[in-house]
């Protein structure tokens, strides 16, 4: 079945947010290691997230998520006395992560020939901010607000299914984690993963899927290539 | 307070839906009056939403909706017996409707200076459709596939002003009827009129606001020119 429209995961697979974090934490907190306070903030990702995935609290995005474990990683980094504008500027540190080289020029070439939307756990204006600065144009934004919870719920994907208003098997999904890759194949979806080997900086990324996918691609612009985009 | 973002109703003030719909209607009902048929589909399209927006029926997008009224519509116009797929065809034909001539234009400029999303009863689909026929660039689809509603119940106009994320009167609701701009305000949204005295063809349409707004205009080169775009 022919490939209709592409959805995406962002953090690690369109943008580098260890980069941008570390980056903007090194200006805000002086003497600090900004890889490891991006890496310690990104290992409180997933648990804050579960608090909504469970049902134990109402969907929050993920500024608010990520709001509510700074606190604790500026105590764990000797930072608990920075100023309020310094934490706000912090989570918006977020908004401002650059996309890896290849994505810019590899998103419009693919939006010739297919449907785009994110399918990530952004919220809406943090994926609009993160497309305008690096000049990525989507189609509509799915994924985490529109289905009020968070990524690998099923909800998720079978609502992009529905608003794409495609069979399940002619939308793509594309991303760096083998886990979203299955959770999407699990309802259906045509899986694609992208090799990102320096998400995760000094301890690596994902050089291949760990499951079965649909693609295996070294960078999102080869998998334009072998879409034939 | 500056404007940030325009979120704009579709049918009407995007887009010509009667030429279109009659367009399509005479090339499918032999002998059919195209303008009386796409009139008659527009009069029952507030009266289908009025099921979702009281509740007595869960989210139903607005090609099903349409294809129940359809039913009914060709019974009125002689053709009870049209097949289902000149059926289906029909009710595509909401897809593939012409923006008025100065929007592409205009939709660029302003997206220089804005955020942009539709704020419209069409579903994420639709949108894409006519969005990418009259090659329009929005940064998010908001509207009743987001909230699962239709307007003008506030939770369309509230949940955009929570996925934009600006205060409320810094998002203005571009609009050619006046019920919109009126429910639009009272969530605290800026407002703007654009006069389509075409859009119901021989009776015409809104020339100007009916309530009191932000921004009138006579088109929307007119309420770019306004805004500085």
């Amino acid at each position: 079945m022919a490939i209709r429209a592409l959805v995406f995961d962002t953090f690690g697979t369109l943008v580098d947010w260890r980069s941008g974090v570390a980056r903007e934490a090194e200006q805000r907190l002086p003497g600090i290691d900004g890889g490891a306070f991006a890496d310690a903030w990104r290992a409180r990702y997933q648990p804050s997230m579960e608090a909504v995935r469970s049902g134990r609290r109402p969907f929050a995005d993920l500024d608010t998520l990520q709001a509510e474990s700074l606190d604790a990683l500026l105590v764990e980094f000797g930072h608990a006395d920075a100023a309020a504008e310094v934490k706000r500027d912090l989570v918006l540190a977020w908004h401002r992560l650059d996309a890896w080289p290849e994505v810019p020029a590899a998103m419009a070439a693919l939006r010739q020939k297919f449907v785009l939307a994110p399918l990530s756990n952004g919220h809406v204006r943090l994926i609009v901010a993160l497309a305008r600065r690096n000049g990525l144009v989507f189609d509509a934004v799915l994924g985490a607000e529109f289905s009020r919870d968070y990524k690998p719920k099923p909800a998720l994907y079978r609502d992009a299914v529905t608003a794409l208003g495609y069979a399940a098997a002619e939308i793509l999904m594309v991303a760096a984690h083998s886990n979203d890759l299955a959770a999407a194949a699990g309802e259906g979806l045509s899986t694609a993963h992208i090799a990102r080997p320096r998400e995760n900086g000094p301890a690596g990324g994902e050089t291949g899927p760990a499951v079965p996918v649909t693609y295996a691609a070294s960078d999102l612009a080869d998998l334009a290539r072998q879409l034939g985009g």
